[in-house]
C-alpha cells in the first residue's frame, strides 16, 4: 500500500480521465507506426526535490508499477521514482499525462519543503491557501502535505474566515462572529483576519479559533504573539523564502503561502525506456 | 464581444463549474454574517504583465462585468481589468475562483510574452508543448496565444510526432513515416524529432511537415537551417530566457518552451470593493 | 431573495435534474391529451409542520413562483406555500418532483422542530448525524437547520471523530489524538467518542474540541457535565421524543438524533389548480 | 449470484459513487490515526424486518462479502446480513454509506411487508406510487418488491394515467382517452382516476387497462368492484395499516400506498468488528 | 410552442452538447478569418420528405429561429424549414451540428412515412423496433412518430417481450408468462413472439397483450388473424416497401420495421446565407 | 490484441454506457422468467460486407469473446464474427446493444468499401466528411478506415477549411488565408473550397495544403488537376457509386462522400444460441 500519505485525497479519478482525454482525444495519431509489443521503462527525477503524485501515476498504469521513491520522499537528479513493463503503445499514449501530474505535484511538494526547511527550529508551520489552480485544489493541498506543510481550510465550506470585507459589511468583528455562531455547525472553526492590534484584541476576546495577522510588520506580529499568548496566530502576506524565517521567529503558529499552489515551478521528471 | 481572442477556446465551462465546486462545496460558511446587499468592486492587476482569462471571469458573473483590459493587453500594477456591481454574498463566494483563473492564465500569457519579446527581430515564433497542467490544457494554450505565442499540436490526436522511441521501435524514420502515412488523415501534419544531421537529412528527404531539432547545440541548429533551407524547423530543449535569443538567431522557425505551461508563476491580481 | 436560509446549500442542481429524469424519463406519455394552455395553481400544506425546500421548488419553475411560506416558517393544514401560473403540460410534468422535494425536506424540518421544542429551556441544541439518505445529505442537513437544529460535520472530510474502533486500533485515545494532530489541518476540529468517565477524563486532558457521551445513562451524563465543566459535550444514542428532554437536562451542549434524517415521515403537501 | 431479486434494478452505480463522495469528500480526516491492517467485521440487523440492498453493499466491498441474509428475507434483531474482512481504513470509510443504503431500503421493504401481511387472504396486492425520494426511485421501487409489493409505473414515461386535472382540461374521460390513443405506444397501458361511479362506468366502457378509485368510501369501492366485474381496480387515498385490510376486502386488485416510499422509517442495522 | 409533437421527447440536451463538442472540440480554427458580424440565413430541404428535429435546431440557436416547416410536415426540395439572423461565427460553428440532426431525423421520418403511405387503407400501423443507433433511440423513435408511425416499447424496461430464447430457457410460453406475472408491474404489457399457430394459440389462451408473428408467411399470418380475432397481432421480419402492403392486408394490427431506425438515408438539407 | 485498427478510437466508453442505459433503463422486465445459467452463443453476419466494431462488442462482454472476423475483414452471409459463453440474462440484456453497434459500424465500413473498390486503379482515396450522426463521429470515422477509406478532419478544431461563406465575409481567399495564418497553429493544415479555376489559381498561389473542387464538372476537375500539378485536390459534391469512378479518373487525390456516414444502411448481423 504505497503511493499516498494519509489522509488520502479522493475524487481525483475524473481529473485523471480528463487529463487523458485532453491529451489523447480521438486517438494517438502516431500509434499507427508501432506494433503492440512490451517495453521496460522507468520514470526518473532530473533534479533535486520532494516527490508527490506516485498514487496517480500508478493508478494510470493499473497499479502495476514498482514504486522506487514514494510520496514525501526526497529525490536527487537521477533518482528513479517508478519502474514498469507495458505495451509500447500504451506507454507512449500515457507517458505525458503521468509526467504532467508528477512534475506539477512534486513541484508543489518541493517548493513547500523549501519553506518548511526555512522555518526549522521555530514552532511555525507552513500552510497553504485557497489560491490554487482550477480543478487541482485537493491534489495541490495533498502535495503541500507531501512537502511537510499543513493544510488550511479546503474551501469556503469547511471553516469560516471573517475577512475585512465581512467586517465592513457587518459593522464589527463582534457582530460578525455572533451572527456566524447562530448559523454554522459547532464543528466548524472560525478565523478572523486582523489588520491591527485593536482588532486582534477584539477577536481574542471573542475566543475565535485562529487570528490571522494580515500583512503586519514583523514588529507588530511579535507584539501580537506576546500580548495574546493563548491565541493561535496565522501570519499572511509578503511571505517568500527570504522573509519567512523572520516571520517564523515572531512566534506565530502558522504562516500561509499562496505561492505554494499558484506559482510552484515543475520538478523536471522524464520517462525512459530501458 | 470582448473577452476572447480567436480561435476562441471552448469546453471550459465544466472546469469553471468544478472550480466553483471545489471552493464553495456544500456552501459558504461565512456567508451567514451578511445580508444580501449590492457592492461595487473591481479586479486589478498588482504587477506588470499580459492579461488572459477575461472571458471566464465575465462568464462567472453572468457576462455583466465591464471589461477594462481585455485578453492579450499589457497591464501595469494598478491597471483595472474588470468592474461590476453584484450581491455581496455572490461576490465573496466567487471572488477566489475568478482570481485563480485570471492569475494563472495571465501568468502564462506574461511568461510567454517575455519569451516573445526576447526573440523579436528574428523569424522564430515561441510555441508551447504538451507539458500542461491536468485539466487546463486548452486554456493554457489559449493563454500562450494571448501572450503572443503560437500553439503546437493540442494533443496526440491532431498531429503526429515521431520521436526517438517511435524510431527505435520501427527501425528507421523512413519506415515510421511510411507506416504512418498509410493510416492517418491527409489533413494531419507529421513532425519528426531528430538528434543529428543524418536524421534531419532522412526526414527532409521524406518531405515531412516539420523537423524538430532536439537538444542540439546552437552550431548544429545553424547548420541544419543552412543545409536544409526548405525545411520547417522547431528547436526544443534547454530553452530559457537566457538562451532563447541565441537559439532564435540560428534561423529556426519555432522554439518550443515547456515552462510556459508547467512553470509560469501567477500574475498577482486582486478584487477590491469600491 | 427568498427560498434559502444562510448558509445556502449548493450543488443540488444535478439532483433536481436527476429527479426530473427519473420521473419524466423519455417523456410524459399522458401529456398528449392536453393542449398547451396556462393554468393557475398553488402548492399547499395538508398538515402542521415547518417548511423546507422552497428554493428548489422555485428553481424548478424558473424562479417565477410567488413564495407564501418560506423555509423555516411554521405552517398549518391549508397554508399556501407557493403560487404560480404556467403551461399545464409543464405543471403536470413537474408537479410530482416539486412535491417530492418539499414533502421530504419539510418532513425533516418538522421532525427536527419537534425535538427542538422538546428541549426548550435547556442549553442543549439538537444536531444531526451522517445517517442520511444517499444523495440527499446536503439538503437534509439544510432541512435540519430550517427546523431549528444545528449541523454536525458534513462528512468524514470536514472534522475528525475518533470512535471506539479507532481507539481500539490505535491503543489509546491519547495515541489516536496525537497521531491525528500530526496530519490534519489545524482548521479541523476533533471529537472523541467516550463510553465511560475514564475516557472522558483522558479526552478532556487532551483538550479535544468535543467529547461525545455514547449511550450513557442520564446519571453518567450528568456526572460528566459536572466534573468537566469546560468540556463541550455531545449526547448520542437512545434519543427520541420521549427521552430527549431528560437528556437535555443533564446539561450537555448537543444532542444528536439519527432519526432526523433517516426516519422523518413526509409532510403532506399537494398542488391544486385554482 | 445473490444480492438482487429479478428484475434487477440498474443504473444505481452513480448514486453509490455520489453517496461515497458526499460522505468521504476530499478524504477521511480520521484515517490518519490508523495503519493499514485487515479487520473482520459483520453487518447485523438490530430489529425485525425484511432485507433490501444487499447487492449494493456487496458492490461497495468489491463483491467480496459473504451474504448471510439476502434481499427479501425476513430478519430478527441480531440476524447477520453480511460478513467480510478488509483493510480497516477502507471499512471505516465505507461503513456509513453501506449502512445508509441498507437501513433505508430495508426500511422500505419492511414497511411494505407489513402492508402485504395486512391484506393476506384477499386478492389485493400492495403497490407503490411516484411519491419517492429524489434520486432513489428505482431502488425504492425495488425495495417495495423485496417486501412483497408490486410496482406501479416507474414514472410518467412507461404508462399513462389520466387524472382529474387531465379530465378537466380535456373536457371528458372519453376525449382524453381517445386523444391519448392517437399518440402513445400500443405497448403502454392507460389508467383513469375516477372519483365516482359515473366516471368508472365511462372509463370501463372505453376499455382502459386500470381504473383508479380515488379516495372513495369502502362502500363505493365495493359497489364499483361488484358492478364492473371485468375491470381491474386500484384503490388510492387514505390507506394506512389500520384501513388497508378493509379496503382489500372490497375486492379491489391493487392498493397504492405513498408512505411505502415517502415515510418508511429506517430499519436499524450496524457494522461491528469481530 | 412549435418544434415538438406530443409526447415530447426529453433528455436530448446532453446529446446536443456532445454533438457540438465532437464538431467544435477545442475551438473552430477557421473562425479567426472572420470578424463578429450578423448574418441572415435559412435552412432548406433539398428533397421531398417529412420534417423532424425542428425543436433541436431551434434550441441550438437559443429558440430564436423562425419555424417555417414544423415537425411532421411534408416538404419539397426548396421548402424552407427555419430562418434566423445571428453572429456569423456562431452560425458557421453550429451549422453542421444543426444539419446533422435535421438530416438524420427527417430521414427517419421520411422513410417511416413511405411505409405508412404503403399501408393506407388497412388497419395496420407501422411501428419501430429496438434496432436503433447508439445514443439516438429516443430521438429516432420520436422521428418515427413525426413520420406517422407508432412506437414499440422504448427498451427492455417498459414492456416485456418473450422471445424464442426465453421460451427455450423456460420450457414453455405458459411457464414464461406465469413467472413473469409474478415479478413485473401490473402496468407493463407482455408480448410473446410466436413462430407457428400452436404457439399463437398458447399465447392467446394466456391472454397476453400482444402476439408477434415472427417471420411467418402471408398465408400463416392471415390464418392467425382469422382464427384469433380478439388477439392483437404484430408482424415482424422480412418487411420492406415491396412487401409491407401485402402484410398489412392480412389484417395484422402492427408491422414492425427495423430499417426505420437502422437504415434510413438522410434527407438532404442545407443552410444558406441570404 | 484484436478488435481495433490503429489509430484506435478512444472515448467511446460513455456512448456504450449510454446505449446500454437507453435499452436497459431501470431493468430488463423480461429477465424474471429466467434463472441465471450459462449459454453459448455466436454473432454472425447475415449478408456480405466489411466488419467494424469488434472492439466495442468485446468490451461489452468484458473482453472475453473469441474474435472470428476482426475489424476491416470482409465477411459473407453466415460468417461468424464473435463467439462466447455467458450468463443468459446478461446475454439477452446486452445482445441488442452489441448488435446495434456492429450493424451500424459494419454498415459504414461496407458502404465505404464499395466506394473504395469503385476507384481502384486510380490514385484517388475515398474520404469522409463532418456529415456524421450526432454522438457517433469518432466511431463512424473509424468505420470508414475499416472499410479502406481515409479520414478528413475530425471537426472544426483539427484543421481549417475556408468555404464560400468565409471567403465572402473576408473579401478574398488571400485575405482569409493570411488572417488565418496569424492565429492558428503551424501544425494545422488549411484547405480552401474553390468553385472555379480562378479560385484554384489563387489558392494554389498561396500554397495552401489542400484545394477542394466543389461541385465542379468532370471536365473542370480534370483541368484543375492538369493545370496545377503540384496541388493536392479533393473533389466534393454529387458523388455516388455511379459517378465516383469518373471523378477518380480526373486525377484528384481525394473524393469526399457524405453518404458514408449519414446514409449507410446497416449490415444485418444477429446473435444466436448454439
Amino acid at each position: 500500500m504505497t503511493g499516498w500519505l494519509a489522509p488520502e485525497p479522493t475524487g481525483w479519478e475524473p481529473l485523471l480521465a480528463q487529463a487523458l482525454t485532453e491529451d489523447i482525444g480521438t486517438g494517438d495519431l502516431t500509434a499507427g507506426c508501432f506494433d503492440h509489443q512490451p517495453v521496460s521503462f522507468y520514470i526518473e527525477a532530473q533534479a533535486e526535490g520532494v516527490v508527490s503524485g506516485i498514487g496517480i501515476a500508478t493508478a494510470l498504469f493499473g497499479n502495476q508499477l514498482e514504486v522506487c521513491s514514494d510520496d514525501g520522499e526526497p529525490v536527487q537528479a537521477g533518482s528513479k521514482l517508478l519502474k514498469g513493463c507495458f505495451d509500447t503503445r500504451f506507454v507512449l499514449a500515457h507517458e505525458r499525462t503521468a509526467l504532467n501530474f508528477l512534475m506539477h505535484l512534486s513541484g508543489v511538494a518541493t517548493l513547500t519543503n523549501e519553506f518548511v526547511k526555512a522555518v526549522q527550529g521555530t514552532r511555525a508551520r507552513i500552510i497553504d491557501t485557497r489560491k490554487t489552480l482550477p480543478g487541482l485544489r485537493a491534489l495541490q493541498k495533498y502535495a503541500v502535505r507531501c512537502g511537510g506543510g499543513t493544510n488550511h481550510r479546503m474551501g469556503l465550506y469547511d471553516a469560516a474566515m471573517i475577512k475585512d470585507n465581512h467586517i465592513r459589511a457587518c459593522g464589527s468583528i463582534t457582530l460578525a462572529v455572533s451572527r456566524l455562531r447562530e448559523s454554522i455547525s459547532h464543528m466548524a472553526k472560525i478565523e478572523v483576519e486582523c489588520e491591527n492590534l485593536e482588532q486582534v484584541a477584539e477577536a481574542a476576546g471573542l475566543g475565535v479559533d485562529v487570528v490571522m495577522l494580515d500583512n503586519m510588520s514583523i514588529e507588530l506580529m511579535r507584539r501580537a504573539v506576546t500580548e495574546f499568548p493563548t491565541v493561535v496566530f496565522e501570519a499572511s502576506g509578503g511571505v517568500n523564502l527570504k522573509t519567512v524565517a523572520g516571520i517564523a521567529q515572531t512566534g506565530v503558529h502558522y504562516i500561509s503561502v499562496g505561492a505554494l499552489t499558484h506559482s510552484a515551478p515543475a520538478l523536471p521528471i522524464h520517462l525512459e525506456f530501458d
